[in-house]
This record gives C-alpha cells, structure tokens and sequence, in this order.
C-alpha cells in the first residue's frame, strides 16, 4: 500500500501535477473514473456481465478503471495524510458491532435495513 | 493489500452476504459511497477545506468514507479475481507512455487536455 | 421547467444558501444524491427491482431522490444560465446523426458499441 | 416536461433501445454522465471556474452533459412511471418544513448541519 502510494505520488510530482491535487478535484476527479467504472457495465445486465467479463478485452478494460479509481482514492488519502488502510481495518471494527453476525445473517431484506 | 482483501471478503461472508455482492451491486454501493463522501466536502469550497479538515472529527468522518469507497472497491476487485495492486501498477505504465513527463508537465491547461 | 427552476432557486434565496451554491458545489451535492439513488437499489438486483418498486413506501423513497437529483440539476444549470430543456433538445439532435436509428438498432452489444 | 420526456422516449424507441432502460442499467448510465461533468470541472477550482466557463466552447460541453444527466433522469423517472415535476414540487414542500427559514438561513456552518 505504502509503495502503492507512493508511485502513485512520483507520478504527479513528476509531472509538476501535485498543484492541481487539492481534496477537491481529487474528489472530483475519483467521480469521474467511478462514472467510467459504472459506463463500463450500464448496460449488461446482471445476467451477462459474468459472460460478458470472460472477454479479456472487457476484463482488462474494467480492470483498468478500478485501478483508475485506486489511484485517485490513494492521492485523496495521502493527500490528507490518512492511512488508507489503517483507515479500513478501523471500519471493520466499527462494521463489526454494528452489523452483528447472527443478526445482519443472510436475507436481502435484512440486509437492505443493515445498510 | 491481500490481508486486506481477505478480511473484507471474511466480514462478508460471516454474514452471509457474497450472494449480494454480485459486479454490479457492488458497483453501485461504490457509487452510494463516493456521493457520501462527496456530501461531506460539497458546502465548504476549495479555501474553507483545509481549515475544515484540521478538525479532528471531520477528519475521523471523511477518513471513514474513504474507508467505505475502498472495502467496496476491494471487494469489486476480489469478485473479479483482479488484482488491485498489480492492476494500478500496470495503468502507471501505460500513462507513463500516455503523459511523458516533459510535454505534461506544469500548467493546468495541457493537463485538462492530456486527461 | 421554468416555474420549477424559480421554485428551486426560490428555496434557496429564502434560505440565503444561494452563496453556497457554486458551480462545482453544486455538482458535488449532485454526486452525493445521485449517490442516495443508487444505494436505494444497490442490493436488489435486476431481477427483484420490479417487485421491490411495487411497495409503494419503496417508490415514494426512490421518486424522493430522482426529485433530489432534479432539483441540483435544476440549480447547476440555473447558475450557469443554461436552459436546460433545449439542451436537452440539441443534444438529441447531435444524437440523431450519431445513432442512425438503421445502424443503432437493437443489439446490446451495438448499443454499447455507440455509446 | 412532458414534451421532453416524450421525445426522449420516442428517441430510445426508435431504436429499439427500450429493452436496455431498465432502472438499474439507467441509473448506472446516469452515474456515467455524472462521472464526465465532474470530469469537465475536476482540475479548474473554484476560483478559475467562472472564467473557465465565460469560454463558448467549454459552456457549451458542460452544458451538453447537464444535457446527458438530464436525458438519463427523465428516462428513469418515465421508466418507473414517476412525475419527475410533482416529486420535486412535493419534495420542496417537506424541506419547507425540514429546513424552517429563520433557522436555516445562512452560515454555511449551520447548513451543512442541516444537510
């Protein structure tokens, strides 16, 4: 993760990028790459996608823009100095009281009213 | 970046949830988390974030969200078998081609038109 | 659309929240309720969203937040001085010539082709 | 309104596209057109925003996406048989009460409280 970041920030340091780096645009610019993430699958329809992701081609275009949205959501971290991951394993635990096992278990319905 | 997958995907399947977790679903609680994330930055303005964010608890709040946006792409990647941190590394790559270093560097004006 | 637009701008002015409303603020708010629509159905599936939007309480939220989309669509373009209806209508003009009704016919995998 | 949606329809029909205006696969092309409005604004600020848009050409492109968001709204909003002008008007009507003038009038403090 660390190194991850890291490439992440030489990139645009190396290219003079970190000025336009603000919470802000990052933000801006993580909705964008999520709105190609979602065109990509708009309209296949939960039968077909898992046929239609057997493509390589497909697979390594999606593939591609979750690794854009991972990119934009680790400057956004660095940028604030939060540890993306630390940041996780904290939420888990507040999932984990939250969304007790026996409870929030199985049905869609339940599930609905757990989130 | 693998443990971290691995305890998302087992918070998951303790509850029974993966049946949910199909492409799509999850493509769309991605979206549902980046707006809330959005929602905590979208009335403070470019000038007003860096003071907003020196407060602890809206640090603890927007920290979350990012940890919400990630537990979800992790999981988006772990249902398609892609490896986030290998699929980041390869886009670096290929903008490293896309972007070279000399043409994209500095004005806000070439990087509008190099993305 | 002109009398909802006034209604809109309206609310906002009694309020003294049009200093708020910037472009980009705008678009953020945007993104968090387009955000809202999807969590609404990010669990169903495709299969089980027709009978989920027969319960009436279940429509009533989901027509909440299409109406909370219009309304910063309604405001973005307000503050821009866009009409947004005959933008609407030029863009289905450039949409004509783009998506020849013979060409553009039928097929999902045309129709993601075209888009 | 009406007229908009109607020909907005007609312009899906036409095409034979109707079988693809699920809600799901709607809304996920919504978040696409979201994505590339956020995408004409990501890197401007606030500050450069006004100017940026005093040029014809990028007015005209922020206001063909509006367009796009637009379009996918309406479509949504006829798909589940929703009045998208009525939703609104009764949705201003609970934030009437939900945001009383005298106490949600101005400091943008107090409005992201009330948000």
């Amino acid at each position: 993760m660390e190194y991850l970041s890291d490439r992440v920030r030489a990139f645009a340091e190396a290219r003079d990028w970190t000025q336009f780096h603000t919470v802000r645009n990052l933000i801006l610019a993580l909705v964008g790459e999520v709105g190609e993430l979602a065109a990509e699958i708009q309209w296949i329809g939960d039968d077909g996608i898992s046929v239609a992701l057997r493509d390589p081609a497909k697979r390594e275009t999606v593939s591609a823009e979750l690794a854009d949205v991972f990119n934009y959501l680790l400057r956004i971290a660095d940028v604030l100095e939060v540890d993306l991951g630390s940041a996780l394993l904290e939420k888990l635990e507040v999932n984990e009281k939250r969304y007790p096992r026996d409870k929030a278990r199985g049905s869609s319905a339940k599930y609905t009213d757990y989130e």
